[in-house]
């Protein structure tokens, strides 16, 4: 196990008066003993004890030969692998659960007593990743890195007759070339009305001139997520088009100058919000202005107008802000940044200026 | 909401006694609504009453105009959801709350005095969704269809320096030529020692000469969901390879000749089990005999040894006994069949006769 992580962990639950907390998550069992594993619907999950001997329960399935800092408890398809947990959790004490452990195991746990009381304890791992290590910052900027190399491939291919999927076939492609282990979530690449729809899902629209062409796109790297947004417009731009698009670059680069050690979440939202609101299309950015990320893609702690939260050196989230005209035009321009001591470092270099592909 | 789907699921509910469930897995809600809602981590819930007034609980986010059958009740990202479900819910009164129900909501709901008590409520729709009716019998049909041609097309592709990477790659354009609408599960296509690794995560190993190839293959249409594997052998094959082929082979067949209402799910794997151990490969069976398949891949319900629910008509599960010898060869040939009144109608046609592609 990463004992400095694990120390960090350790300390929060003190500080809860929590003495023992189940994590689910494989991305938090990736991040604490350096091991991902895919469990699917079978039960997984890590007993971490404030006295120490701390427990994975792990069905046969999936054999694990590393050490991992917690004695393997394994379980197979035959038996109750909930019956385990519940014989190593103190049914005196309260337990912090995974906030994403499926109803069916905590339900399971609570009908065999295995603690007094139950909490969501997510917070305290979810908070200790936040905060990013040298190691996870080089690694976020390699991955962005081929972020940006991707970028430029992909918008290579926008030609006559391309749709959305097969676009996002060949960013598959392109991704495999450059070294990146897959996509970090579904690309999202969305032509005119549907890049006016911030949750489109990919299809088979072709597209046509005049067209803003949404790149949503994000890669992982050795476990670690890139995650940027760019938008262009094939052909030719109309002036709501050009009007739309400054704006929101306008409101990118004002996030990113209001971030630094202290602001909290939620002004760093409003400095992109206030803009767009300022300039009349207030309510065409329907969503929150960023997301942590890390080793996944959506990490804990929004950019959001209610998360007022300050933010701290060594975190790592999006700023992507976006006008949404429905069936009109959408604009949306995403870089992820690293908060430093009195600022912050923008991984994305990838250019924002207003680009029409011909 | 599908009145016929609703009533049994409402049928059952009587049966165990429970006024009111809630179902999350958009697959469920889709079963019953008809409509597909992704929520990614937010809340989305149906309540389903024995009184009737069934609510559904969506994020702003998700704006769906169809009539569900149910009363939308919206929240947004800066209020709690769990709040607007607690105040639908009769806190006299159990609740089934569905398995996958992720514990932060729970937790939540149960902080708030939702329900009396909480019980895992998911059995009641999975065991209705397990009897597929005509509709999505033929759907099943038409998807596997699809599978059937997609195998003979990405067979041909097999060829002199390709990866298992690139082989996944070119399936995903098959798919999408025939027609269907992607991939029901990432596609296992395994080489050698890879096809012998039952958990293998396709990479970029060459194929080569004498391999066992392992396509286990699958993509949705409209919604449910095909399934198939086929073991074929590259240039040559040697004689344990077709020692252990001819063994799966008749443990396929054996298995689905013992297909009919009334046997047991834990009889049909014995079928394949028994047989495979009798040839001495017992302990190289390493996984259940097949799964449920419907809108989702893995539907509720194994054909396993520990599960001793007999079979009726309309059920759909697949039959996939393996041979797993590591570091040499594997081998699993895999059929989705639909019980009928006096048997079981194979899905799948594509011939299952030992194959080397030259």
């Amino acid at each position: 196990m990463n004992q400095v992580r694990l120390s960090k962990v350790m300390e929060l639950m003190k500080k809860q008066d929590l003495e023992q907390i189940l994590i689910s998550d494989p991305a938090g069992i990736f991040y604490l003993t350096g091991k991902w594993i895919h469990p699917g619907e079978r039960l997984l999950c890590l007993l971490i004890k404030a006295g120490g001997d701390h427990k994975i329960f792990i069905n046969e399935l999936f054999p694990v030969t590393d050490d991992l800092g917690a004695e393997k408890i394994w379980y197979n398809d035959t038996q109750d692998g909930v019956n385990f947990v519940a014989e190593h959790t103190d049914s005196s004490k309260a337990l912090g659960v995974d906030k994403v452990w499926p109803a069916k195991f905590l339900l399971r746990l609570m009908e065999l007593n295995g603690a007094s009381s139950y909490i969501n304890g997510s917070e305290i791992l979810d908070r200790v990743r936040m905060n990013k290590d040298e190691d996870e910052k080089q690694k976020m900027r390699i991955a962005s890195e081929l972020n940006d190399k991707a970028m430029g491939k992909i918008q290579k291919e926008l030609v006559e007759g391309i749709t959305e999927v097969k676009m996002s076939q060949l960013l598959a492609g392109i991704y495999e070339e450059l070294g990146a282990d897959g996509f970090s979530f579904n690309p999202i690449i969305g032509f005119g009305a549907n890049a006016a729809d911030p949750h489109h899902d990919i299809d088979k629209t072709v597209v046509k001139e005049g067209d803003s062409v949404i790149f949503d796109i994000g890669c992982v790297k050795d476990s670690y997520c890139s995650d940027m947004t760019r938008t262009a417009f094939y052909k030719s731009v109309s002036d709501k088009g050009r009007e739309v698009f400054e704006i929101v670059k306008e409101a990118n680069l004002r996030a990113i100058a209001a971030v630094k050690p202290g602001v909290r979440f939620c002004d760093i939202d409003a400095a992109a919000r206030d803009y767009i609101t300022e300039k009349g299309y207030g309510k065409y950015f329907t969503h929150r202005t960023g997301h942590s990320i890390g080793i996944e893609c959506h990490d804990y702690g929004d950019v959001s107008s209610i998360n007022t939260m300050p933010v701290e050196e060594g975190m790592i989230f999006s700023i992507e802000p976006g006008i949404y005209l429905s069936g009109e035009v959408g604009v949306r321009i995403e870089d992820l940044v690293i908060v430093t001591k009195d600022g912050c470092e923008v991984l994305n270099k990838y250019p924002k200026d207003l680009l029409i592909i011909k």
